[in-house]
């Protein structure tokens, strides 16, 4: 929200919105200092003990001196464009002195040192608040797979907070960080933005340096950036990428300049459509197409084919032998520590020898080419997120058929080297937030960045589960 | 040669030589038509019967047939960049009608259609002559890796031709062939090259479209192009790639441009550099050095182990794996058929596991870092492309170790994506041909060609094995 005067500290900063506007305005008007904001964020923090958001948190002292730090830097004239801006991170990520463990505790870690990422983040004025839960080993799209207790979805407990960065996107979507970076392999970095009603953004395998991360699939992980606007997460998007973050090229306000600009969108053909019997999700996603029409996009179905066969290659190959090469070791001689799903799929990696590695990765290479192709005549394509949501209890009994169901429209994007972003669209008869997953070519961020803005604008909706409006769109 | 009138025309004949300005300049005074070079050289083929450069060869009748249809295609106006050049591919490179057999002929099988580059070179008017001879399986670097006779070197008999494109190499050097295209995995368009006194272009693995080629290492194979001089060489490389061919931007003439251009090139450190008691070869080595200080160049010490090491990936990971794919199920089921050395080679695969095959590669990945990094100081690294050579004998006594040392300045240049080139650098004290290597980073083909032009005027040497020099030097 937005400051016009100086209200009463106390009660406003109880009610603030944590998108980067908000902080801005908030900063300029000497509503919140750094310090203030962390204790605001400590409060929330504790008012929420005990929800499985974080697994690891930096003290609250050690917090409150990185803002003092900031302030500092700030007078000493310091160049910082994520000034006093809380974040988190996915717990496969380094942060010094804070455990890794994947979500699996007896796995962990304590990191000597961050992930250059998170020092750049820190560099840029961003202060971290800790590390985020996850399904076990950055292996599931539900959110649930873990033996320490998960995180629920911020709009219904009932029901699954998607994964496997849950706690990146449930803390956003519940004003616990401004944002937060997750690991995105098969979807990690969309759904479970899709899920929680905030923006996922999945950059190009490799666009962003991923040392200093666990991985599941080396060749092609990628760490997405949760936030509760589309410009937010250009912003990070561009420190992350060394870009001059001053002069960010998205913003709300340069998505007007393109507002009623022609493309052409892509939709899987009827039969290529999978729901898995969830009518308000079909329905919802119609209607979305239906407002990338009145937005000025042209409709084009294109043969889905090539990017569900790359989907399947993610598990049903001999690409999962890069994460048997994180995690194999571990699993084979910790059987009991393993979530029984995730050392499933981990030990499959087994069956395959060299060869079958590079037919993997041939086809891989031959699908690349086809789906390249696809996008000569579309600019992106506009697909669910998820093709639906699952109550915590029915994946319980179906673990791995209902999993794999949420990365039908996700799974493709890394292995494919394509980039992608979640945006919230709304919301289906049930009352569950929907995601439009935009998906282009490589290195296509920015325009999905626009093009995401432009959605944003005509969805205007709430941010995150927080209630409050994203004012800048008014 | 050059023709200034009309000679007798079979004394001159068997006098001509195929560096392609002869050629064009035989065609531009009428001393010779397609039809009468296609006569000619069939006549030098039966001279040479048995001398295994060939194992296929198109029959007189269709390849006269051929040179009738490019005579009336330049007639109704087509442009033909290599109009009326003779030329054959190595027998792992399909030719439709004839026999493909990687030099096995159990393995082998009835080509239906021509390898799109060999189809790409005839539509630009050149004529195919057949398939050459090569190591068994493309799995050596020696020449003599064969279970049905080899070619020998065209200087001296008792000496390997080098491998695995032997016949490819031979066949220019010796006349009966204007250029050839062979396979290059680690080394095999380069080795060949160097031992008969011609140009071996090995471009960036990616540049040529290798469908209807057997594969090695499918991941970074490239095919190569053997020609008697530089500028031939880019001509058919400017085919291959799609150029226009018309304006090719290398020819000895454009190569005088730049002669006196200063340039910076990366030898090994002392203790790297490999002779294997060959100090024949490391005394022209280091007077090829001299050469191209004389040149303009400044030499640089450069640190060789990431090249080192990223060679012995190639046979000593599971990167091996990848031959396993295409001749892995051959080899075990008919070990009687395939030759001892390229057998325990090939089974050595079935030793690596997926995962091995992904730590495999990001191996390669790392190493490709630091080699790129190496090119930040040099243009090109400049290393002998053998530090030796061997008499057949000696190889088949030993013939495993004494033909990885063949690779040892070659095996790098493919994993690492790099592009490479060897110019004939004069002959050692033995009268055995030199060859320089010249390596530069991906895509750097054209600056490779330009700096060999300038070596290739420098040296003034004779024409392959032929007898005749380059008269465009002069």
């Amino acid at each position: 929200m937005s400051f016009t005067g100086r209200p009463d500290a106390a009660m406003t900063l109880s009610r603030l919105s944590l998108d980067f506007q908000s902080l801005a305005d908030a900063y300029a008007n000497g509503a919140i200092t750094p310090v203030s904001l962390i204790d605001e964020i400590y409060r929330r923090l504790a008012a929420r003990a005990g929800d499985h958001v974080w697994t690891h948190v930096v003290g609250h002292d050690a917090a409150r001196a990185a803002a003092q730090r900031i302030e500092r830097a700030r007078r000493a004239g310091a160049s910082l464009p994520l000034y006093g801006i809380p974040f988190g991170v996915k717990d496969n990520i380094d942060a010094a002195g804070l455990p890794t463990t994947a979500g699996c505790p007896a796995f962990g870690y304590i990191a000597e040192r961050s992930a250059p990422l998170v020092a750049r983040l820190e560099a840029a004025g961003a202060i971290l608040i800790g590390k985020q839960n996850m399904d076990h080993f950055a292996t599931g799209l539900v959110g649930i797979r873990s033996l320490t207790g998960h995180c629920r979805n911020a709009f219904d407990e009932r029901y699954i907070p998607g994964g496997s960065s849950s706690g990146s996107a449930v803390a956003v979507a519940t004003g616990q960080a401004a944002f937060s970076i997750g690991s995105d392999t098969g979807g990690s970095g969309r759904v479970p933005a899709a899920l929680n009603n905030v923006v996922g953004l999945k950059p190009t395998p490799g666009a962003i340096e991923t040392e200093g991360m666990l991985y599941c699939n080396r060749s092609f992980d990628v760490p997405p950036v949760f936030a509760l606007t589309v410009g937010d997460a250009g912003r990070v998007f561009d420190v992350l990428t060394k870009q001059d973050a001053q002069s960010a090229t998205i913003s709300s306000g340069s998505a007007h300049a393109d507002a009623r600009t022609a493309f052409r969108f892509g939709i899987p053909r009827e039969d290529e459509l999978r729901f898995f019997g969830d009518r308000d999700a079909e329905a919802h996603y119609r209607a979305v197409v239906g407002m990338l029409e009145d937005l000025g996009g042209e409709a084009i179905g294109v043969d889905y084919a090539p990017f569900a066969e790359a989907g399947g290659l993610v598990f049903g190959s001999a690409l999962v032998a890069e994460r048997w090469i994180t995690y194999g070791e571990f699993a084979a001689t910790h059987r009991d520590d393993v979530h029984p799903a995730v050392y499933d799929a981990i030990v499959a990696a087994r069956k395959y020898d060299a060869a079958d590695a590079f037919r993997a990765l041939y086809r891989q290479h031959a699908l690349r080419g086809r789906a390249l192709r696809v996008f000569d005549d579309i600019d992106v394509l506009a697909l669910p997120t998820a093709g639906t949501i699952y109550r915590c209890d029915e994946v319980e009994r179906d673990p791995v058929s209902l999993n794999a169901n949420m990365g039908y429209y996700t799974y493709f994007a890394n292995p494919l080297g394509l980039a992608a972003i979640s945006v919230p669209a709304g919301f289906t008869a049930r009352n569950l937030p929907f995601g439009l997953s935009l998906v282009g070519p490589a290195s296509s961020e920015k325009a999905l960045l626009s093009l995401a803005a432009r959605v944003e604008r005509q969805v205007a909706g709430p941010l995150g589960a927080t209630g409050l409006r994203n004012e800048t769109l008014r």
